[in-house]
C-alpha cells in the first residue's frame, strides 16, 4: 500500500469502530478489559491523567494508535521540534518548545532547533529571558522607578487574543507565588469601558504599563496604548517621563521606538512565536514580574519536561497523543460532542478560556495540507468554567440533557485545611460528578412516597442516564512546574489532532477578513458621511438605526 | 385530529423541512424573500431584534408558527402567567413575571397570578421590594453603619449558581449607575482560594456580606458564610455585632435566625421563584445597593415590558417566541449546532454564563411531560464570551471551522466618543463579523504574488465559505430598563423552547445526584478512615492518591 492508501486505511478502521461505539457501556469497559487503566491512564511531567471512562474500547484504541502511526504524528512532532516549516501555509515553524529548552539542551530534548539557526534561536531565546530577568528583578526590588521617583505597584498588560489569554491565566494560577506589592491588571477588549474598569482606583505614578502587540498595530492594543499614554500624560507624565512607564513586547521593534519606547525597555519575540503558543516567549513579562524570575523558569522547566514526555514517550504511553485520540474517538463516536473543561481550582478559573481559543484558532480549519476539504470534522466546540459553580450551572444539561458531552474534570489536590472543610467539599465534589456522570441513577429512591403511577412517572423525570464520558487531569499541587506541564500537554494535544486531521494548527486566515471589514465599516458610522449607494439593504438599514441611536 | 395527532404532523412539517434547509443560502434568501426583514426584524421593549441572518425559509417559518400553535405555546404562557403549576414534575408555578408586575398591573399583563393569592402574592412582593430600598436607601446613605460605626464602603455576596450569576451580571451591566463609595464583590466557589480573592484588601469593619441561598444550607454558600463569620469574629466582631455585617435572603427564615441573623435582616423568596429566574427578587439585592431603588425598579419595569410584549404580541411579531422558534429550527436544520453569545460589551461580558445557566438548566432535559423520551435533541450548548476579544480566539472556528454555530450578536451602541475612536471600533467590528460570517470570501484576494498551483493551493487556505447564521440584538443603550427587557427576553425564549419540546423547563432533578454523592465521598478524604471494600477499584485508587498527596 502507499503512504495515503495506509492512511485511508487506518482512518477507515477508526471510523468503523467509532460508529457502533457511540453506545458503548463504559461501566462495562471498566470492569472487562482487565488493561484498562494499565492502557489508559499514564503519569507524565507531575501529572495524573486518566483516560479510562471513554466509550472507547480496547480495539478502538488500538485503531487509533495505528492511526497516529498511519498519520506519521511522530514524524511530524519531531520536524516541529527541529524548526521546520510545519506552519505551511505561512511558510513558518513553531517553535513554543525552543522557549522552554533549557540552555543547550535542544538534543536531549530530540530537538535540533531551526537547520543552521539552532545556535541563534537558544542565544536569542536566552538573551530575551535574561533581560527579563534584569527588569523584573529591578522592578520587584523597587529600583525601577517611576518618573517622578516612586516604586511601581500596578501593572496593566495591554494585549488580546494569545498576548492576553496566556499571561491572565498565568498570573491567577500562580497567585501565591506573587510579589505581594504588585498587582496585576489585563486590558484587552477595545470597549472604552474595559479601560476605565483596568485603570479605576490606579495612580499613573505607580502605574506600569506593558504593551504587549507582536504587529504593535493590532487596533485594540494600539488604541489602548494611545489611551494609556494620553492616562499618563494628563497625570503630568510628559513623553521622557513615559518611558518610566510603558514597556512593550513586540516582533516589530521600530513600531515600538516610535511610539515613544526605550530600546532598553522593547522585548523582542520572533515570527516563530505563534500568538496563542506565545506565554513562554517575552508575552510571559507581567507572570514573571509577578511571581519573579526562578518561578517563571520552573513554570518553563515543567512545560519542557512535558516537552520531553511528548518526544521521548512512545505513543502507546504518550499523554498528549492519548488525549488526542480520545478527543478524534469522541467527535466521531458521540453526535455533536464537544468539549467541556471543568477546572476544580478557583485560580484555574480563566483555563476554559485559553483553550478555547488553543483548539479552536489551531484547528477551526476545513481544508487539509493538500488544499481539500478535510475528512472528519475539526475541532469541536471547547467551552466550561469552573467547579463547584458550574454544577449549579450548566451541570444540570451534562447529567440529564439529550447531547452527550465528554468533561475534563482539571483536579488539584489542596494543600490547605481549613476549619469549614471547604477544600475537602471541593475535591468531594469534582469526584462526585465524575461518578455521577458514569454511574446515573434510575431515579426511583425518594419517590416512594409517590402513588403507584406518579411514583414511576416521577423516576422518568428523576432518572440520570449516566455512561457520560470524562477525563481527569490530576494535579497533586499547583506549582508553576505543573501548572506549566498542564499547558504544554494541551497545546500537544491540539497539535497531534493537527496533525491527525493533516490541517495547518498554526495559522488562522479565518480572522483576518473581519478585520478587513471593520476598517471598510468604521467610517460609515460617522453621521456626516453619506453612505455608498451600493451598501446592503439591511446594513444600510442597520448603520441608520444606530446614528440615530447616537445622534 | 386530535390534539395529539396535530401536534405530531406539526413537528413532523417542522423537521421534514429543516432536514432540507441546512445548505441554504442566507444571501438568496435576504435577496428573494420580499418580506423577510418585516417578518423576522422586530421590536420590543426597547430592543431592536434581527433573526433575518438564518438558514429559515419563509415556509419553514410557517411551520414553526403552526407548531407554536400546536404546542399551545400561547396558552401556557398565559398558564405560568397565572401561577399554574407549570413546573409539573414539583408542582410549583413559575413567577417570576410577578417580581416585576408594578402594583395593581396583574390585569394588564394578561396574569391573574396564582389562584386565589394574586393579592397576597403582590403584598409580598411590594412588601419586600420596600424593605429593600429602606435598607438601601440606609446603606447608600450612610446611615446604616457597621458594629464600630463606621459606613460601609463593600459588600461581599455569597451565593452560587442563580444566587451568583444575575446579581454579578447586573452589578457588572449597570455599573454606570452604581454609586461611588460601594464596591461589590462576589464569592460562590467553595474553593478557599475563591474566598481568600474576594475578601482581599477588605476591611471587615466597612463590609457588609449578604448571605443568598434558598434552603440556607447550600453547601458552598453555608461554609463560605461560616469562613465570613470567622473572619468578622478575627476582626472582633462578635455575634451582636455580626447583625450589622451580615443580611440573607433566603425562604428559610429560620435557619437565618438561627445562623444569628436579626429578623429584620433577613429578606425572604418563595419557592416560586426559581434560582435562575431570581434576579428580579430579594436575590437582586446588591443591585439595589449598587444602583439604588429607582435603577433597580427600572430594570423591573423593563423586564415587564418584555413581559407584556410576550403575553400581547401575536405569535408572528412575537420577539422571545420567534427567538425560540429559530433556536428550535437551528437544532433540527444545523448539526451539532451550539449556540454561540457575543456581546459586544464589556458590561455584558457575564452574560454568555447567565445564559448558560438560564437555557442548559432550564432546558437541560430529557423526558417530556408523560415521561417519555424527548422527540428532538434539547438545550443545545451555550457558550461564548465578549466581542472583540473572542475575535482572538474562537472565532477563527466559526469562519473556518467544520462546523456551523449561530451567534447572536448582542450590540450596545456606545453613547460615548474618546480620541482615540475606540467605542466606535467596537461598534464597527460587531458589524463587521456579521458581515463576514454571512459572506465569506473566496480567498484569492492577496494570493496573486504567488505563482499559478500555489497561488489556488493558498486561496483553498485562506477562503471562508460564509453563508454561517447570527442575529442581532440591538440596544440603543444599556440603561436598567433595556437591560431587563434583554433578560426578559431570553428568559422567555426559553420558556418557549421547553414548551415546544414539551419539557419541564422549571425543575432539575440532574443536579441533585451529584450533592448526594459528594457527601458520601467527603469523609473518604480524611486519611485515618478506611476505604470501604465495596469501593469501585478506580475511585480506591485514585483516593489512595489524593490521600498521599495531601500527606
Amino acid at each position: 500500500m502507499t503512504r495515503n492508501e495506509t492512511l485511508a486505511a487506518a482512518r477507515h478502521a477508526v471510523a468503523g469502530l467509532a460508529r457502533s461505539a457511540g453506545a458503548v457501556s463504559i461501566a462495562a469497559l471498566l470492569r472487562d478489559e482487565a488493561d484498562r487503566a494499565a492502557r489508559l491512564s499514564v503519569d507524565a511531567a507531575g501529572l495524573h491523567l486518566d483516560l479510562t471512562r471513554h466509550r472507547l474500547p480496547g480495539a478502538g484504541l488500538d485503531a487509533l494508535l495505528a492511526l497516529a502511526d498511519a498519520a506519521a504524528v511522530g514524524a511530524r512532532r519531531d520536524a516541529m521540534y527541529a524548526g521546520e516549516a510545519v506552519n505551511f501555509t505561512e511558510g513558518r515553524p513553531a517553535l513554543h518548545v525552543a522557549l522552554r529548552a533549557p540552555a543547550g539542551a535542544a538534543a536531549a530534548t530530540g530537538a535540533s532547533a531551526a537547520s543552521g539557526a539552532s545556535g541563534t534561536i537558544a542565544a536569542e531565546v536566552a538573551d530575551t529571558l535574561d533581560r527579563m530577568a534584569q527588569f523584573s528583578d529591578a522592578l520587584r526590588d523597587g529600583a525601577w522607578r517611576g518618573a517622578t521617583g516612586r516604586p511601581i505597584s500596578d501593572i496593566v498588560h495591554v494585549g488580546i487574543g494569545g498576548s492576553h489569554l496566556g499571561p491572565q491565566l498565568a498570573c491567577e494560577a500562580l497567585l501565591e507565588y506573587a510579589h505581594p506589592r504588585l498587582q496585576c491588571r489585563f486590558l484587552s477588549n477595545v470597549d472604552p469601558q474595559a479601560f476605565d474598569r483596568a485603570i479605576a482606583g490606579l495612580n499613573p505614578h505607580t502605574t506600569l504599563a506593558i504593551v504587549a502587540s507582536k504587529s504593535w498595530h493590532t487596533q485594540e492594543t494600539a488604541r489602548n496604548a494611545q489611551a494609556l499614554r494620553r492616562w499618563f500624560a494628563e497625570a503630568g507624565i510628559d513623553q521622557a517621563g513615559l518611558r518610566r512607564h510603558v514597556v512593550g513586547i513586540t516582533a516589530n521593534v521600530d513600531a515600538a521606538l516610535g511610539f515613544g519606547l526605550e530600546r532598553s525597555s522593547i522585548f523582542p519575540f520572533r515570527d516563530w512565536v505563534g500568538g496563542r503558543y506565545s506565554l513562554w516567549s517575552a508575552i510571559g513579562l507581567p507572570v514573571m514580574l509577578a511571581v519573579g524570575p526562578a518561578n517563571f523558569c520552573a513554570m518553563l522547566a515543567g512545560a519542557h519536561a512535558m516537552d520531553r514526555h511528548f518526544a521521548e514517550a512512545p505513543p502507546a504511553r504518550n499523554a498528549p497523543l492519548l488525549l488526542a485520540l480520545v478527543s478524534l474517538w469522541n467527535t466521531l463516536a458521540l453526535d455533536g460532542a464537544t468539549e467541556v473543561v471543568v477546572p476544580y481550582s478557583d485560580a484555574l478559573r480563566s483555563l476554559t478560556a485559553w483553550l478555547q481559543q488553543l483548539q479552536m484558532e489551531s484547528n477551526g480549519k476545513r481544508v487539509d495540507r493538500d488544499g481539500a476539504p478535510v475528512a472528519w470534522p475539526t475541532a469541536p466546540v471547547v467551552w466550561g468554567g469552573p467547579g463547584t459553580d458550574t454544577q449549579h450551572s450548566f451541570f444540570q444539561a451534562l447529567h440529564q440533557g439529550t447531547g452527550v458531552h465528554p468533561v475534563d474534570f482539571i483536579v488539584v489536590v489542596p494543600a490547605r485545611r481549613d476549619p469549614e472543610g471547604r477544600a475537602e467539599a471541593l475535591l468531594a465534589n469534582a469526584l462526585a460528578q465524575r461518578e455521577a456522570l458514569l454511574h446515573g441513577r434510575d431515579g426511583t429512591s425518594g419517590t416512594t412516597g409517590d402513588p403507584g403511577d406518579r411514583s414511576a412517572w416521577l423516576a422518568a423525570h428523576r432518572a440520570c442516564p449516566g455512561n457520560r464520558p470524562s477525563s481527569l487531569v490530576l494535579l497533586d499541587r499547583l506549582d508553576p512546574a505543573r501548572f506549566g506541564a498542564l499547558l504544554a500537554l494541551y497545546e500537544h494535544k491540539t497539535a497531534a489532532l493537527g496533525w491527525l486531521w493533516d490541517i495547518d494548527s498554526f495559522d488562522q486566515w479565518g480572522v483576518e477578513l473581519g478585520k478587513l471589514l471593520a476598517s471598510d465599516i468604521e467610517p460609515l458610522l460617522d453621521p456626516a458621511r453619506e453612505l455608498p449607494a451600493d451598501l446592503a439593504p439591511d446594513l444600510r438599514d442597520l448603520l441608520a438605526r444606530i446614528r440615530s441611536a447616537r445622534a
